[in-house]
This record gives structure tokens, sequence and C-alpha cells, in this order.
């Protein structure tokens, strides 16, 4: 038997940093992982999504040139390349990954992790043996999340792949349905239409990108249409299944669609079947998440934080709340978390950004709303981009800002720019205080910012 | 006789911005514009120059991901569209910014012009007949700059250019002198390299990018060499001629350069001559610029802005020195003038962004000063474009963020939260108080901010 102040289970973006904080305040930390260190992102998320849209992205760049006129060109992506050196990439990260934690002393642990009580975690395994025993006066479930599956909505790996699998796909469909537009389903939806795959993405909410607001998410799917990217909202799927060599998505007003590859992304739901938590007095939610209080505790001993307790579904979600958690028990933070507005973004050749609440969002919380906007074709750096399409919106709350989103080409530059105008309630006499820089495509947010608002409700 | 508030000379960026704000708080506004409206900024500076880069932009990133073997391909760039592209913009832009000055009630006078007395300012004609007398409680002087020329190095419009003359050269030269590696020959150096130029930059001061840190500017000229651009530094020319139909630049040390043309961008000098600045009791410094008291005041009824101050010759310092002034006539100001920290940036395939003070000014200004800096290749965004090179530093003075630089392929995308997060001094503590986005660019300079510094001096 181990014994350590802190045990974390999940090697991912939350419970490493979690990790290192604890270490580097003197903390002895033990983390166990128990598939890929850096966890979901690093390995079939954030990480290589953003490296397929990265070598896709000079193309996005020349079609905007091409529709002025003022360049052509052919780019080849080499696939198989790509697939290697985000391998490479990702391995490289990881290894980064444990030695930064090894040598902050962190012990790490390779297995499943199951708790068996308020202060005990079992290491399992390959063969299901126990390898390890440790206990610790607090523990961290930063178990995180892996992609929904449904009746009827079920990966079979053949042409039914969730993202993780359609990510190692070892050669390019020529056609693909992506069942699912959020931010997965678009990266992915943007990445294969630039690779020449035919695609069609299907989202059973009433619009794509449904956590945006409306205007976004038809924007998006004007230009996406413009790119030869299909979008169809408002229709569940009643099926979908593998016909011979073929997905066969059946809607579920009757229409079939048929492609080579089909994408399931519906969300995500939580690591928590076999973790343990009851034995840790810890509450999981309908849903499967791990219930945590406003100090992100799920009992007086451990801690829940990233994918795990369904709060936010983000990496940097995940690293706050670990970075939180880590002060907390080392008695840094006395305060309940507070997240903040929280940002997030779509990427590709075409994006979405926002920090804050939507329009939607303010609209139900109630209050005086407003909406000021900009349209990115008044911007110089967009206009020298070629594709200066979209606009940036700011939601007012009672005369200040609570939340700015944006649609185009680049905008996801915007977000911590956004965030921190959006912090330091930038507006009115406040934006006189500093220098904005020009050009930028940045000065898009101080033009909608200056905006007068409109009313809404 | 017309009588105004205020009359402005010069229609650039601080003009414009001014007419705006006084406009807006109720004055009566006339603004003199002898060339083009919009200023240096838009017609023959920032915004063509970013236009021509925004061509080059798909193939800097292809490059990038050719040098990882992920992707290949030939872009070509038409550069008689790509003229006529920015032509139209520069066109456009400036009538959006003479409609909405006429909208906001500003009356608008194209001609030279010049003070004739403390409160009066006429109006030339080409002809140089007098075609307006305007009196006005206030005058400000927006006059701007433009290409200096020194004996020895002066443009002739055969071989040798300024940067006005190179903008609109009709072919690209198949090589091409640089003389002077500030932000206007860097770029235009990158922009003509992309395009098959033979470039070679001259700086006489001991490094290119003269006003930044040497180890910025080493890191650049690496890279530009990388490109096949070639930069000497430190060495000063000593004539620069056409001969027969190329350009010959004798350096002190006595080597010759020889190129189809030569760009002469050795710095800006104030349109001060025939500004009657004297007849409104103002003074000029021994360089020419309009000397100003704290207030931007050049004498008790006279302001100056922008460039003709010589204070900062950047268009969106021009605007932020506007927008000042103008409050200030409105009685909305009553402090001095607080440029705060100053953004800027050298855009292109590589870039440089810089906010507040380099390491040598701190140095030279005293106190405890401290380096920490982070390297773009542990950023993954930076890793998704292909070409990673380069750092960001941050340069602490008594415990404070007093700069933030970077170099590298998109760094001008950082310029905006890098001078937010100096204006909040986001650090130690106060850095975890906000959800950063992942991933994203900016994160580098998260990793800069909580390096630790290393002592310098």
């Amino acid at each position: 038997m181990s014994k350590f102040d802190v045990v974390i289970i999940g090697g991912g973006p939350g419970g490493a940093k979690a990790a290192r904080v604890l270490a580097d305040g003197g903390a002895s930390v033990a983390i166990v992982e128990s598939a890929h260190w850096g966890g979901v992102c690093l390995n079939c998320g954030c990480i290589p999504t953003k490296m397929l849209l990265g070598a896709t992205a000079p193309q996005g760049l020349l079609h905007g040139l091409e529709r002025q006129r003022v360049a052509k060109g052919t780019i080849e992506v080499d696939y198989d390349a790509l697939q290697k050196r985000i391998q490479r990439f990702t391995r490289g990260s990881a290894q980064a990954l444990t030695k930064g934690l090894e040598q902050a002393g962190v012990a790490l642990f390779n297995g499943h992790a199951r708790c068996t009580g308020a202060h005990h975690v079992e290491v399992l395994a390959d063969d299901g043996t126990v390898s390890a025993t440790l206990e610790a006066r607090r523990i961290i479930l930063a178990a995180g999340s892996r992609s929904a599956a449904f009746p009827g909505l079920r990966p079979d790996n053949d042409a039914i792949l969730d993202s993780t699998a359609l990510l190692a796909i070892p050669a390019v469909p020529a056609s693909l349905i992506v069942v699912g537009a959020g931010a997965i389903g678009l990266e992915m939806a943007d990445f294969f239409n630039a690779m020449g795959t035919k695609v069609t993405v299907v989202e059973a909410a009433p619009h794509i990108a449904p956590t945006e607001d409306a205007d976004i998410a038809a924007e998006m799917q004007k230009l996406f249409g413009k790119k030869g990217i299909t979008c169809i909202s408002g229709v569940k799927a009643a099926s979908l299944l593998t016909r011979g060599d073929q997905a066969v998505l059946t809607l579920e007003d009757g229409r079939e669609l048929f492609a080579e590859k089909a994408l399931v992304a519906v969300g995500r739901v939580p690591n928590t079947e076999n973790l343990g938590a009851e034995k840790a007095d810890c509450g999981l939610n309908p849903r499967g998440f791990v219930s945590v209080n406003e100090y992100l505790m799920a009992s007086p001993t451990v801690y829940a934080i990233g994918d795990v307790n369904g709060q936010t579904l983000l990496a940097h979600a995940a690293e706050h709340q670990g970075t939180y958690v880590a002060r907390h028990i080392l008695e840094m933070e006395q305060a309940p978390y507070n997240s903040g507005p929280v940002p997030s973004c779509v990427y590709g050749s075409l994006e979405i950004m926002r920090v804050g609440i939507t329009e939607r969002q303010a609209l139900a919380e109630g209050g005086e709303i407003g909406v000021s906007s900009a349209q990115l074709m008044t911007n110089a750096i967009a206009q020298a981009g070629g594709d200066a399409c979209g606009f940036v919106k700011v939601v007012w709350q009672n005369g200040k800002v609570a939340g700015i989103a944006a649609l185009g080409h680049g905008v996801s530059h915007l977000v911590t720019v956004a965030q921190l105008l959006l912090l330091g309630q930038y507006c009115g006499e406040r934006l006189h205080h500093f220098m904005f820089a020009h050009p930028t495509l940045d000065e898009i947010l101080h033009t909608a910012l200056e905006a007068p608002p409109k009313k809404i409700g």
C-alpha cells in the first residue's frame, strides 16, 4: 500500500494539470491513466483534429483568394504522412507530459483505477489483476468521457465510426455522413470536405452548432453549403447501419442517406461505470456524471473535475478546474469554484468562437438584453485573407457585456481577446483607455463593442 | 470665411478619428486632406501591404507543411489582379470613410491646408490658389509623414523607389535591395521573396528590426535566411544609384550590390514644410516634427497628433491620440495624454509583435529586470500550422510585466491578447483567475508568463 496526499484518476488535461500544481505546491501525488497520457484531448480530440485542420488550412486560404481571383493553385495533402506526423506529435507530447510530471515528483501508474473507499484506489492491470493499491487523503476523479452511442446510433467499426475511429481511418472516404453537428462533427466535416470527401451533416436540433445562436448557425450552414457540405437539421436519425459496404442513415422523415462512412458525434458519456465512485461515497447524476458541490467536491474526500463531472466538456475547463481543485487542496483557494466566462471554438476553414453566454441564454436568464454586431468584411485583415464572410456579435445584459461570439475565417484567433475584453468589461469609456493595434482582426471586436446595441426580446 | 469649432489638417487615421469623435460629440468640424482620404495607412501603408501579404499567406503556410512533408503544391499569385483588388478595396474604404464623416456632419475639404494664424487655415487648390478660408476655435495638425530620403539615398523613381512607388510597381522585379530593415522594409522583403524576387536587406543598425531586441532580430534573420532572404546589418550605405537599368548600392565597407530595383525605407519625415505651423505659434523640433506638450498641444489653440508630432509613427497611435485630443477638446478628458503600452507588429509569413518595452529599454530604464520565454514549438496550434519556429519573451521590471514580444509565424494574432494581459498584469495568481481557451496560439503567452524569469543585467 503506497500512501499519497492525493491520488488522481485520469491523466488527461484536468488530472495532469492538478497533479502538476499539487506537486509544485509540495504535495505527494499519484496519477493513474488507463489508456493514453494526455487523455482524449491530446490523443483523439482537440490536438489531432487541429493538426488535420492545420494541414488543410492553406487550401482554405487559397480558396478565399481564388474567389477574389488573385491567386490560384493546387495543394495536395499527404494523408498518410499527416497521420504519421500527428502520431509523432501526440506521442512526443505525451512523453513530454509524463516526463514533466515525473520531474515534478509525481508518481505515475498505468492501468485502470477504481475507488475502493473514501481514501483508497486500486490500479488494475490489463489482465484484471490488482497491480497497485493506493491510499490518499484526497482523491481527484478526472476519468474523462467517451463518445456516446444510442440504440440505432451505435458505431460498429465497419462503416459506422466514432470520432476516435474516424481520426485513425487509414484512407480518406469518398463520402461521409456526420451525425451530430457540434464542434467535433463540424470540424470533421470541414476537414474531410477539404480532402475531397462528399460530406453530409445531420443534426437533430433545429440548427447545426446547436449550442450557438441561430444566426451564427445559419451563416455557417450557408458558407458550408458554398464549400459543398450539405447540412440537414431538425430531423432525428431513426437508424444508422452498415449495409453491404455502405453506411445507411434513415431519418425519421423516411429519407435515406448513403455514404462510404458515417461518424456518430452525438455527445459524450462519462467514464464512470467501473470507477467505484459509489464506494468513495460519491453520487452520480441520472446521466452518469459525478455530482459535485460548489467546490467541485463529490464527497468529503473526493473531487471530480473535467468531463466526468459533466459541467463543461472542454479540455480547458478541465485544466481550469484541475488548477482550482489542486489549489483548494493546498488551501490556496477558499472560495467556491467560479469558471468565469467559458471560451469555446469550432476550428477549421470556417470557425466559430464564443465567450460567455449566447443571446438565447441571455433571453432565458432575463434582464435588458441587446445585441451589437460588426461584419468581418469591414475589417482589413479579414479582407487581406481573401475570405471576409461572417460577423461578430456582442450580447449585452443590463448594460454589461455578457457574451461575445463570432463566425468566420480565423475567428478562433479572437477568443482570448474576447475573453479579456469581456472580463475587463472594455466598452464605452473604457474602450478608449488602451491602444488597439491596427490593422488586426481583433479590431472587429472593437467595432462590435462600439456599435449601438439593438434591444432584443 | 467658414467658421468651425475645430479644423483638422489631414484625413488619415488620426485626423479622421478625431473628426468622427468630435462630430459625434456635437462639435462643428472641418477636415482637409491634400492627397488620399485615409492617409498613408489606407492608401500606401499598412493596408496595401497587408493585402499583399494576405495573398502570399497560403504559400507561407504551405511551405511550413512542405517542410513537414504533409502537403505539397503550387500557388500562383496574379500580381496584376492583386494590385487591382487592392486599389478597389482602398478606394472603397476611402469612400466609406468620407461618407461616414459626411453623415456625421463633418465638412470635408480637398486641398493642401496651411495655418495662417492661431485660428485660421487656408485651403489651397492644385493650382496654388486659395479655395477656402476656415476659422476655428481649435486646429488639429494631423498632416502625417512621408518616406525619408537622404543625400545618396534618394529615390529617383527609376530603379530607386520609396515604399509608395514600390507598392505601385507594375511588375514583380527579379531582384530587390531593401535599404532599411524596419517594419516596412521587412514586410516588403517578405512579400517579394514569396513572389520569387531575390531579396537582399541592408540595415545600418547592428541588427535588422532595429527597434526590437537582438534575440528577436537574430532569429528573424536566421529564418529569413532559410527563405532565401539575405540580410546584411551593421553597415551603412555609402550610395544608392541607378546605373544603366540597375540599382547599385555601395556600402561603406566597399561592397557593391546590384538589383533590378531598390527600396529606400530608412524612416519617415513629417509633412511640416508648408503647414504654416509657425504662423499658428507652434514650434518644430530639430527633425521637423511639431513639438507638443503633455496634452498633445502645440500651442494654446493647436493640437498635433499622429506621425506629425513624431511620438509614435503608427496608425493606431494616431487614432488613439486623435480620440484623446477630440475628447480633450470636448472636455471629456482632463488628464495628460497617456499612450499606455504601445502595440506594434511586423506582418508576413514570419511576424514580430510587441507590446510595451523591450529588454534593452528596460535595462536602460533600470530596476530589477528579468526575461521569461516560451518556444512556439511547444504550442499545438503553432505545430498544426506546420511552421512552429520562434518564441515569446516577457520582459519583467521590478516584478511587473513591462513588455511582451514574439517572433514566429502568425504571432501578429497575439498582439491584442498580449496588450490586455500586460494591462491587466495577468501573472502569478491572476493567471488562474480566468479560463484560457485550449488549443490556441494564445496559450504560448500563458506559458511564457508562467515560466520563471531569468534575471538580466
